[in-house]
């Protein structure tokens, strides 16, 4: 289910633009679909196939996780989703915004941020710096403690 | 499967050394156990328990993989092994040195490679100072291009 980080990406606004695209890359907008781009919406932020699943806690309606995320795959090979793992917890899934967002993952909450890249850029270029490696923390996040665990945690 | 990082580790220098570690934790040394501590130590690295069952494509005996998890999380219980994730690929087993490592891993070739803290303290620093977020890289390591990658694919 691993698709490129380099396919293009599809960026939508609402579930209007969605739902073009969707059309525009070839699909049909099946009633399974038009839900998970409604929860994608209505999440506000990642969210797993599993909350989708479960219509984010009966707020819309539930649909089957098999179906979820086939949906998912899908529309992230066309470019309109993508997602990323945050530490042990299941991949979380975003619609493409305009703005390439980064991801921070609490391994004590549970919490998961999105930060815009140039918040990290002085981290990027120490790791680069370090060792070589370059990298974006779009598909695998940094996974630490959050402030709020980090004083709590010690 | 997941252990928590703040159990004591107990650094072993030797296959020997190992063993006595083994017993000192009040668990029976099993030939099922001895060959899972010879191929961490034959690895010279981190390992994944697939290689670990195939007895390290061919080097030693080969055992049951079921055996090998299940050993890998009763010795990574006592605080002989850890484990971390590499992005997609497999958890990759570590004996517990006498020093932390953490890791960087490229999502490109493939490749993990240890290092010392300190190589990452300006990173960690970086992090810190944008986010709050504390950081270490050993159980959840770095995923990016390697220098090689970055170069080759721009």
């Amino acid at each position: 289910m691993t698709v490129s980080p380099d396919r293009p990406a599809v960026a939508v606004d609402d579930l209007h633009a969605a739902e073009e695209a969707v059309r525009e890359q070839g699909l049909r907008l099946t009633s399974a679909r038009r839900l998970v781009l409604q929860a994608l919406f209505a999440a506000r932020g990642p969210v797993s196939a599993e909350e989708i699943a479960s219509g984010l806690n009966g707020r819309l309606t539930a649909s089957d996780l098999t179906s979820v995320y086939r949906n998912l795959e899908t529309l992230e090979g066309v470019g309109i989703v993508r997602h990323f793992h945050a530490g042990h917890g299941p991949g979380r899934y975003v619609l493409e915004g305009d703005r390439e967002r980064e991801y921070l993952a609490c391994e004590v909450c549970g919490r998961v941020e999105a930060v815009p890249p140039e918040t990290l850029d002085p981290a990027r270029k120490a790791i680069a710096s370090a060792t070589g490696y370059a990298v974006r923390f779009a598909h695998f996040p940094i996974v630490g403690r959050c402030d709020d665990c980090a004083v709590h945690s010690g």
